[in-house]
């Protein structure tokens, strides 16, 4: 089916995709889920993703979801990204399952208001997250939310989904299914890879067909996490920031729509990676503005530095802008200090409807 | 369903596909078009591909058609390679397809007869591809041109192409489309790529797969431009002969058939490393002559050099002779600078039928 | 279609792959089958594939099907691996279909006993394959083996196979298709691909999907043969040890699950690094004793080392102590040599049903 949009889709922001565990061994068992939600500047992530799986300790799960319901309805509102909670789910564990969907009954009765989406890692082949979709939808309905307002992300990790990657994808055009994001780890395991002296596969040629998968479906594509926070050298341990930045870019140059977060830095770095440079978003506001001058002139084919404008390049420039209008919204800090105010202005202005 | 070929197929010559501005803002709009109808020697491609899209100025593209109706009657025959013209198409605006469609019609009704095929940029899913063969084949049949007489190549640009790849190299069995081609710098677009710190993606999973379903589908596959053409080193600049060298036979390497080009330069090269080496074309000259003898001498099955010689193994060598012999058609010129006289008079007289 | 599994699946143990020409020119010419199945310590493969194929002369190939007659009785019930004749067969040619079906007959017919499978080269789409299995269906049938007790791998070494890949690991559910195995001369030339300056691709985007279709259908997963056996050095000939350990790791690190061996040498190498480490070994043990008790103990969910051992984890380390086993089983010397007595009678002793 040939896809043609006259206005630039709806802008789904996702540089940073932070994960923090639900619930903690600590006196304030939620210390990471408020440090999320009080982040500053870059430090803000675009998708705060609360963990109830992986990242929360089994004994501590109801904890978790504890602390889910006391903080959102309070802080939530003041909170400029999306929140998008993880829960537990397993192709392979009927058990897993029926936890994440008490999980999802759970959050939807009583947070649902506060809750862009749900995160659902290990998914199978195209039938299970057609089950973990029919979960959330059943939820939704369950109590009372609108119809498609609570969205799913999957976590892509197991042989099973990879294989039907294109299939999975293409479910996207239901408009709730919003995101792919590659897990690593257990991808590794559920192919029987190993770590051989320490080197781990990169998946190039899979992270390329999430990227290609993710666009033809509308979707947002996610890297996986990077583990090796910390490095050291002569004897000195230090934040490793240009071991993530590497990866950011490398997410960023295959078209990835953001990153995976296991800390505020990394947070911080990849915003700043993932944002239209001034160069860029200076060019697509020119672009835009003429375009739109000389079709107010009327003189039919509008031609910008020798190229017709057609519907493509005018989306491609209209996405630009209408990303650092996405960011500005919901984090005005990080706009102020990357772009002038004469440029802010501009965005503001300018016309994205391709008329 | 399973190939068995008692013939070597049909050979489609398209070391080189070399791309030329239709018109452009000179004197004689036609320059580029004029310089690639006459080209000599290494520099004459095997497919020229006078680009009505995006290598001619909107404000030109009248132009443009206006030259190939003016300058194809005439030259067209003299010419030793195919002329497939590049028009306007994408799957994403329905006015440029109407265009291409226009484009498609005028050439087809004016100089159909000296036209090989179309390369329509910018295609979709499968369903567009359909509705771009679909259009050439009515335009065919409105003017009179036999049935599959003039063919199709795609440029796989967009991720719902290729998403789509190996449905739409299966389209490749109607006998229409006739090749693939990989468009990188839409395609990173569309996909949101950006080029970080000044490198660009290579793409190499998707360029295997495009070499594995062009080979599957029985099409020509084609990498994408380098357009780097000049370098510059303490001071001097010189054409980046080095550079585009590394990248076509990076692409012989794994199985494409041929390489884009932009200047005559490049085509000399591409012509050269994608032709079978003196030694090559020596060898499978050998084996089939071998292979004919002792069929005839009627000892059944035959070992040459200890291997037992079937039609896949026979086939490999008579599509190397069967390359020369249309090499040596198409552009005499190249096969006498490479081969000795003997070894061309081999290649002409020996059976290339399995029987 | 979720899969749910509370056994360890049957452990299909593929470490090495040794391919042995079943009939050469030679006064004794089984001399590479009889030192294949009499090989001891680390040099006897988890799969001893005598080849009927392209590795015997076509004038030898009776010679070779006799070799198999005459010796698989007497020795395959004291060969501790796998034994799995690679027949011959073409997707592209029905010659040489006839041929391998031939080939099927008579080993079924005669010692179909002591085969544990048939490897069939150079299928082409997923209905090749099929043809393929059927082939061994009605031979299995025709002689009285139990159903399925003959098994099937195919080379995958054809742009037609390669294309089906999914389709053609998912035929795996039928329990007779068990292992996919990487051809890269014979794929090299069905692209039509080229060693240019002597480098050959390494096809990394499809030894990952390998991989994953394994995987995704329960098969084994085998990469192709390192030819450059031996190297030279400064005037001195040496075994090629880090060529091939290099390939090997690579090999194990995304997740294949044994390596193509042409040489005992080869085959002590892969046997090794597709073991688990005595490391590995332990932790495995340590969880499944460890959850063990802790079910008995009757506590609900079980946590060990902070993390919920669910059948996905517990899967995973009885995977590797199940494939510890089964080398024990096959291949004693192996697991006397690698891990000591006590880790060797906690493997033994351990129950690794989830339940």
């Amino acid at each position: 089916m040939t896809q043609e949009t006259r206005q630039p889709r709806q802008t789904r922001l996702c540089r940073t995709f932070q994960t923090a565990p639900a619930a903690v061994p600590r006196e304030n068992t939620a210390k990471y889920l408020d440090s999320g939600l009080g982040a500053e500047g870059f430090e803000a992530p675009d998708w705060l993703v609360p963990d109830i799986e992986d990242g929360t300790a089994p004994d501590m799960k109801s904890a978790g979801v504890e602390n889910l319901l006391d903080r959102l309805p309070d802080r939530a509102p003041d909170f400029g990204g999306e929140i998008w909670p993880r829960v537990e789910w397993a192709h392979a564990d009927a058990d897993t399952r029926e936890r994440g969907r008490e999980q999802v009954e759970t959050l939807l009765a009583e947070v649902g208001d506060h809750v862009d989406g749900v995160v659902v890692p290990k998914v199978g082949r195209r039938e299970d997250v057609e089950s973990a979709l029919a979960a959330v939808a059943e939820a939704e309905r369950e109590y009372g939310h609108p119809d498609g307002s609570i969205e799913v992300g999957v976590i892509v990790e197991t042989a099973a989904a990879v294989s039907d990657l294109a299939d999975i994808a293409r479910l996207g055009s239901d408009d709730r299914l919003a995101g792919l994001v590659f897990g690593p780890v257990d991808y590794t395991a559920d192919l029987g890879g190993r770590s051989m002296g320490g080197e781990r596969p990169r998946w190039d040629g899979l992270l390329e067909r999430l990227s290609n998968e993710a666009s033809a479906g509308g979707l947002v594509a996610v890297g996986g996490p990077f583990d090796r926070l910390f490095d050291e050298r002569a004897g000195v341990s230090y934040y490793n920031a240009p071991g993530y930045a590497d990866q950011v870019e490398r997410e960023a140059r295959i078209g990835l729509d953001g990153s995976w977060s296991l800390h505020p830095k990394q947070t911080a770095q990849a915003n700043r990676i993932h944002m239209p440079t001034p160069g860029e978003l200076d060019t697509a506001v020119d672009r835009i503005e003429g375009f739109n001058e000389a079709r107010g002139a009327g003189t039919g084919a509008v031609v910008l530095d020798g190229q017709m404008v057609d519907e493509a390049t005018f989306r491609n420039f209209a996405n630009t802008v209408a990303t650092v209008r996405a960011i500005g919204d919901a984090h005005p800090a990080q706009t102020d200090a990357v772009y002038d105010a004469d440029l802010r202005d501009r965005v503001r202005a300018v016309d994205l409807g391709f008329a």
